[in-house]
């Protein structure tokens, strides 16, 4: 049998040796296993960071992908590891997630409902002499490995008997004719993400909305990056399905100095 | 049968998922691609950088590998979208690639032959519901999969109707014994990597050549980046086999404070 | 038979094509081959940061597998190319190296004994044309590739006549109850790597122990990153199994203006 592919979000970064670590662990218990770096460049311990790559990946990967999630600034205190399953509620695709309980799955998990859930307490899955600062090695990445072999979810330990911590992130407002959101994160483009969802804005809206970002006007929605000139300020529905501000070839994030939690209004307008 | 080896080259940066997201669309197509990342580390949108780079990565990969290349300013609009195959002068070898039609092949197609090319037109092949910001996961991410696992370039859309587009690229320029050429980037080590070919410059020409860069004048040409001192200023071709001037365990991009267009000279000297 | 696994350690960086080039490489010859990056951000031609990072990662891969290391500042010189397999003296795992003979494999073979070593001099197993500035590409990969698929180390050259060249590394001295060391690098996070071994800090030494850098003292050893407060320092012993300063969620490094070659003391205190 084919080992199931796992992804890795972790903010080790790429000038350690540590994601090889962790790396090597796995493929020595599932050398088969495909690996997937989803990213290690979340800002060390930024959960909300973590949190929203996480769910923009996900729904690239094909049903039944363990994604392992290690941004665990609580290493080796009392949070928990956990291993859950989780339903699409669109589509009924399953997903799979190893990470410590601390939020990091708070937005991938929303619009999906959790079918089972573990905490980890089973060391015959980890590595021997677990360390107290590198779970991802030891014990997250141990854990995956086995599950994409077969292993059954119910042997990694005991159900959850309490709920998933979840962090507190910003909500969009619908006011009327108007949305109040906010920048979530800016990425490697310079693209302002904003918390404001595609399903706020069909597409005949798209020319009766003007979006405010600081003191900027933005008239209408684009469909695409370059339907404005080139150093123009757009704003477009993005690949993940949310808001974005954008510079036509330019980084609206410097070009704007704006950052996550800047506020964004979208104001219908006319009839 | 196994897949052809898939490589891939963007300016997504490693900090967002967009690179996992496209790698997990092709895993889904194609689960036992092998894909290798050339960089991801264009900057943003920039068509020449991407073309060097890819020109200088192919010759180290298998015949037949398919070589995805998403620096895509336009998506959305009305680019072609395109996959094509070319043949190697020199060995016959057969190269695949899947790009934009926006000069990114520009540098990878000289001194190769188009044997077939079409313009990416059969949705069938892409994922459903394409979005107009992120072709590299809905359209070129889907179709490299497909032909890697054997559907024939014919199936994903007509032939082009008319020629590439190709960047406007500076060439050098032969004058009696003398060459004008000019940097063309700067790699990671700081060496300045310059358009003047190792087919100009025949080994027995090597100690009776001046190069010449700013002010700085470096007498006959090197072996080996440690053929001078710690420090000091050569030239050495590279292991692409182009012209370089580098400074012996230095970054010589730094130290002359030179860059992409600064002109460079090889000056034929002695009998 | 499945090829050993190869990991790659270089100086490459990610934003060239250099990496992926040693990766097509590689994959010509062992077609079936699993690569892995341990890092490619090694700063340029720093051996000691190499020799460092490559020594935190092995024991992380399988007996067996294939460490590719390629920081050679001095290639096309007279430095010679090398493999070799050592054991580890704890277990008997077996390891192999393919690197230049710079130093750069001296931490990694630290408690692990050579058992054969040769000198890479057989050409029908390199890439042909081999150039004088990319060895990792034309050398080292292609040894490592034919190595993973059964060929014998002694194909590859003959024994090597002299000793392994080793970098003078700092090393920790014992003064009675006190420990004198210092940094050896900062990761990622920001934390302090020394030279200090957990073998010389059992546990029942922990509370009873100061470590001081800088002006700073710090009382007592920590079990993890977080038993003390957010932004207070303590000092834990990481996951290599050496003893770190770091600040809780915050950047150590920064926060002490403290880097590489700082003094360590480890001060026994109490009864």
């Amino acid at each position: 049998m084919k080992p199931a592919l796992i992804t890795l979000t972790t903010d080790f970064g790429l000038s350690d040796s540590y994601v090889s670590q962790m790396k090597g662990v796995i493929l020595t218990i599932s050398p088969d296993a495909v690996l997937i770096d989803v990213t290690h460049q979340i800002p060390p311990q930024d959960l909300a960071a973590a949190a929203a790559v996480l769910a923009d990946a996900v729904g690239a990967f094909p049903a039944g992908t363990i994604h392992l999630a290690v941004v665990d600034p609580g290493v080796g205190t009392g949070r928990r590891p956990i291993a859950l399953e989780a339903l699409c509620e669109n589509d009924g695709a399953e997903l799979r997630f190893v990470a410590p309980d601390n939020g990091v799955l708070t937005r991938v998990l929303e619009g999906r409902s959790v079918k089972r859930a573990v905490r980890l307490a089973e060391p015959r899955f980890w590595r021997p002499n677990v360390s107290q600062t590198f779970h991802g090695r030891d014990l997250f990445g141990p854990v995956a490995a086995h599950w994409s072999r077969g292993v059954d979810l119910a042997e990694f330990g005991p159900p959850l008997d309490s709920p998933l911590i979840k962090l507190s992130l910003p909500a969009m407002v619908r006011d009327g004719r108007n949305i109040r959101g906010e920048v979530v994160r800016t990425d490697g483009f310079g693209n302002l993400i904003t918390n404001v969802s595609a399903a706020e804005l069909p597409e005949a809206d798209w020319p009766r909305v003007v979006v405010e970002i600081g003191t900027q006007r933005i008239a209408g929605i684009s469909r695409a990056y370059q339907d404005r000139g080139v150093g123009e300020l757009l704003a477009v529905i993005g690949s993940s399905g949310m808001l974005e501000i954008a510079v036509c070839c330019g980084h609206a994030g410097e070009i704007l100095a704006a950052w996550s939690g800047d506020k964004v209004v979208v104001r219908g307008i006319g009839p």
